[in-house]
Formats: C-alpha cells, structure tokens, sequence
C-alpha cells in the first residue's frame, strides 16, 4: 500500500540501533515560522481548517520537508483533538492558544464523559494516510496525541493557564474525579494512536506538555500512571514492522529514573536536561533495570535566533553532551535523535532552521568518523 | 537598638541545628489573598505605593502575622527594586505583573546601566528597620532580592514572558552583553541585600524565580555564577549576629547538587522536588563536599484550594518526605523550613492558611516526639 521507506535513520535511532549519523526533526517544524505554512492557513481560515482538511494537512506536514533535509515527518494536528471529539468544542484564535467551549470542572461534567466515537477523529485517520502516501517513503511519518493529563489541565481549565489551579483544585480536592478524566482520557488516547498506527503512522508520540507542573507524587500519581495506561494498550507493531513509542515530559527531567521504566523506546527531553546524564540513567543497557532508552532533544528553541555561527556551536554543545551513540552495527547501545526541547518558536527566521539540520548532519558524521579513527 | 528575638526557631533551621517544631513561613504571605491586603492598597493607590510608603510596608508586612502563627515575616517589596533604581521604571497595573517603562536591549542600554546608589533604595531599608522595630522581637525578619538572572530576565524583556525570546537571544547572540547586565546586577543585588542586614534584616533570600527556563549549560553560566558573585559579597553577620542566606530556583531541581556547593545556609525547593531525596544530596555532612543545607519548601499553593482535612494530608505528606529533622541539641544536622514551593496564589481563602500553619507545628512535634520514643 505504502511506498518503501527510503530513510530509516530516525526509526533505527528509535529502536537503539547504530546509524550513519544523527537523525534530526523539530517538535512543530510545520508552522507559523514557515511563510507557506501561514499562507496555506490563511487559505484554510483557521487551525482547525487545516487540521481537518485531508489536503491542507498532508500540504503543510510536508512543507519543512521541502525546504529542510529533516528526518521525519510529524502529522499536522494538535494535541488536543481527542476532547474535541468528546464533545468540548476545540477552538484556536488566530495568535492564541486553544480553547474549549465545554469544561469538565464537576461531577455532573465528568459523568457525561467517554471515549468517544474514533469515527469522529476519522479526519486525523485519513490525514495520516494521505501523508504517508504524499511522503512516498521519503522519511517516517510520526502520529502523536497529548498524554492523558495534559489533555486533563486543558478539559478542566478550558485553556492554558498560568497556574494549573482549576485543574489542580480538582486533583487535591476531588481525586476520584481526576482519576476518572484519566482513566478516559488514557483509553482514549490508547484507541486515538492505534487507529493512527493502522492509517500509516509508523512511530507515536505522547506529548506531556504539561507533567512538569506536578508535584512530586502527584506526577506519578496523576501523570506517569496514565502514560503507562496508554503504553499498555498500544499496538507494538503494525503489518510485521516495529512502531515505536516517544514519550515526552516537558519540564520531566528530575523523574527522568522513573520514566526509564516506561514501556517505550524514546524519551523526549527539554533543555534543562544534561544529555550525559541523561544517558548514563537511562541511556544504556544496565541502566534503568534493562529498559534502556534512546533519548531526544534537546536544544532551547531561542538559540535559533542567535546568528549561524552561534546555532552550529550550541548545536555541535547539544550533540557532543551526548557523546557519540554506539556504532555496533547489530547490536543495540546508546542513541540519540535531535530535536528542539520544545515546540519551534513562531518568530524563527526559516533559514536558521536550514543551519541547524546542516549542522546536526555533518557533525554528527564527523563524531561517528573521529571515534572510529581512535 | 531592636526588641530581642523571642521566636528563633526560623534562624535555628537556617543554621542546621534542632528545633522543637518545624518553623513555616509562605513566600508572598503578605499579599493580595488578605482582605486587609487589599484594603490597604486601595488606600495607598498602587502596589509601589505600598512598597515605598515606611508605615504602609510595615503594616502589610505585620497583617499575615496578626492571624497566624508564623515563623517568620518577610519584607514587603518587590524582587525588582534594583532594576527600578537604575533608572527602568518600575509598575504594576492592578491584577498584572510587574512592568519596566524602559527595557535594556542593546549595547547602548547595556552601557549606561551602573550599581544604582543606594540612597534611591533608601524606601526600602526605612521599611526594613520599621518592620524589624514593629516586630518587637516576636519573629525574625526576612529581607530578600531577584537574582541576578531574574533580574535580567525583566530588564530585557521588560515584563514577564511566555518563552523568555528577548533575553534568551541576547544570551545565545550577545553572551557578552549579558555577561555585563548580570555582573552589575550582582554587584546591585549584593549591596542592596548588605543595606538591609544594615537596616535590621535577620537574613536574606535570592529568589531567582526564572533560573528554571534556562537550559542545563545557561544555568551554570548566567544563573548560578552571578548567585555566587551576590554571596560572595554578602555580610556573613551583623553586630555579632549570623545572617543566614536563601536561595530559590524556582524549577532547579535538576541543578540541585550544584547548588549544594553554594557559599549559603538555606536552599529553597518548588514542589517537584521530593524533599527525602533532596536531603540525601545536600541536606547531611558529607554529601555536597561538606557544605550541607537547609531545605525550605515546598508545598504545592494549589493544595490550600482544597478542604481542610485534605491540606492537612498534604502538609503531613511534605513534612514526612523530609522525614524527622535531626534533634541533636549543639550539633548540627538536617533541618526543613515549611513553605510552599512558589508564592501563595491570590484566590487563597485566608481559612486555609490557618489550617496549613497549625498542621505543620502540629504533626512536626509529634514527629520529632514519635522518634523520640523509638
């Protein structure tokens, strides 16, 4: 159905096998940074617009690809698609971030709550589909969704929020209530990134966008327990090939122990992180009681706005804080994908995009080379 | 000159040794979740008002202390005095953050700023010396600054931020630029901190509320150095009195063995970080290279939304994380200070501060009891 993929590096780095340097994709790369990206919204008239347009959104997923030499797609969506089909009403005002027109703050709201119809969601499905098909085996296409508890603070609080307090209200306050979002939300998701496995995706990823606004137990309780649920559930493999698993935790990095026990194959992690560290907790066989991961990131997005110069330099800091990945070809050891340690910036001028992934390719080369030559 | 101190049990834990309870103070306790808060700045007219008015600063600062039995008090001001004294123009429109009428964002900016004279500051110490008189000796008094970084945050951007842009591509673009703001923001913050120990502070806290947004190199090198330059300046005592010092990094957890080796007695922690682990890094002789600290934290403010029973159990489950604070009179050895892991949230009903100050002083006897009998 599909055609054979032509770039494997990404899906190899996933799975902590050796490639020929490191892969390298943007959390966002189909944006407002991007001129075509915001002409084809205007076109559209709205995020949604474009979300739900099987055409406008195989067009924009594929519009950095054009321009950049990246190593996978990412479906263009968002991360909240799921409430939407549970009836709340996603909305984006031009500039802003979403909004719902339904919340989920008592019980009455939280009784009427279940995982919805995916025919609902058959737009995301079918954007999928298109996209790999369009992609014509370029470079792996990544489905994703937000993880449980992030969709939660969204559904609660009705929009971002600078303080969490509705959301958290009900968690101290009404924790059964909060496990039940929960509970709905992780089957949900679980159902939601299967159906995208099935329609061509060929890795997913959980963005946590919000865990790292948790107390301590309280992440375990009401976020890493939900992850795990989703992990459970999901497809491992789809038509005899391998899907791996992406987890990402902004503002994670002090559970990044726990979050090595995670049924997954990536973790994501943003700047605040060390990659060294992160690879000696995580990283390796032995480490993590034997559920090693490949890790990604994890540069902040406002080195972007630095000159060239500057961005080969912090990128080259990104790459060399991870040491260079295992070379075993056969074997599996540590990996690493490039990536930001957050969404891109809408303000980035286009070209420091084409800097950075130049970069991270030839730099990452050059490590894989001098390690060989000692 | 001033009353003597009848409640020592704050300065006690910042110094490591035994107390009979666990002090608890709340960062921003004098604030606008009091009516007579905010009764008291409708007359004054503005938040600066109120800060730079001796008998209006001292009232606020008095108002949480009249209803609970807290530890300590506070100075009522701003975290970004300093940059207001250097020229920048400091406000705050009702229900906003703090706003500069100029912004420092370019070599020209860069290089008319200076070590504001104190005297421009003088408000603040006249507060400080009023307050400590009105205390009459019932609890120490707590001065405190923005960091240098957090300062710089401000100063650049002008306002608070959603992605830090402003600030972060001077850093990535002009490190040397930034390297000069953050030298002479030191050098300020060191003077205006030694003025209030002067004027009667009994000790004194570095909030650097936006060490967190920095990725892990930034940290070290545009944060945590410029800490280091303030305490290095810092007076060590006054008329024979140890001044002990705080520092908060609001979202450094990840940084915590750094700051370990700061040249301070206390260090502040947010909610994310459990505090048994944090007391195994850096809370013991031993760890940290020997220089071991006192912890202070960190309960989430969004539990004081819950019902009375509920914050209780929360308050109990922070002091249990730390576990028992050495008793061993004459020596020194682990000890916690209670506080929340951010400033308490304006929506606050002042009943549930109330029932958080008597849990603390409560469960913290018993515990100390409990060990006792073992």
């Amino acid at each position: 159905m599909f055609a054979p993929l032509q770039n494997d590096t990404f899906l190899r780095a996933c799975m902590r096998q050796a490639t020929d340097y490191t892969p390298v994709w943007l959390m966002r790369q189909a944006g407002r940074y991007l001129p075509e990206y915001r002409a084809s919204r205007a076109q559209a008239g709205s995020f949604m617009g474009l979300a739900t347009n099987t055409d406008y959104a195989t067009e924009v997923t594929l519009q950095p690809l054009e321009r950049y030499p990246l190593d996978a797609a990412i479906l263009f969506s968002d991360i909240l698609t799921v409430p939407d089909a549970m009836g709340l009403g996603l909305s984006f005002a031009l500039g802003e971030g979403p909004k719902f027109a339904h919340t989920v703050r008592d019980e009455a709201a939280v009784a009427k709550l279940a995982v919805p119809d995916m025919a609902k969601l058959r737009y995301v499905f079918d954007a999928v589909t298109s996209i790999r098909k369009a992609l014509n085996g370029r470079v792996p296409l990544i489905g994703f969704s937000g993880s449980p508890w992030t969709l939660a603070c969204y559904m609660v609080e009705g929009a971002g929020s600078d303080d969490y307090r509705l959301v958290k209200t009900m968690l101290y306050q009404r924790p059964d209530l909060m496990h039940r979002i929960l509970a709905i939300n992780a089957d949900s998701v679980a159902a939601y990134l299967n159906a995208q496995i099935e329609a061509g995706a060929q890795a997913v990823m959980i963005f946590d966008s919000w865990g790292g606004v948790l107390a301590d137990a309280a992440f375990h309780e009401f976020s890493l327990a939900y992850t795990r649920r989703v992990l459970a559930q999901l497809k491992r493999a789809h038509e005899g090939v391998v899907i791996p698993r992406l987890v990402f935790t902004k503002g994670g990095g002090l559970w990044l122990e726990a979050m090595g026990q995670l049924d997954c194959e990536v973790l994501g992690l943003d700047w605040t992180v060390n990659l060294g560290k992160a690879r000696a907790l995580v990283g390796s066989e032995g480490t993590s009681g034997g559920h090693a991961k490949a890790l990604q990131g994890n540069l902040d997005p406002n080195v972007l706005f630095a000159n060239a110069t500057q961005i080969e330099s912090e990128a080259i800091k990104v790459l060399d804080s991870f040491g260079t990945p295992h070379m075993n070809r056969g074997h599996t050891g540590p990996t690493h994908i490039f990536n930001l340690g957050h969404g891109i910036s809408q303000h980035t001028p286009p070209e420091s995009v084409e800097v950075l992934v130049r970069a991270v390719h030839a730099h990452s080369r050059k490590m894989r080379t001098e390690t060989k030559n000692v």
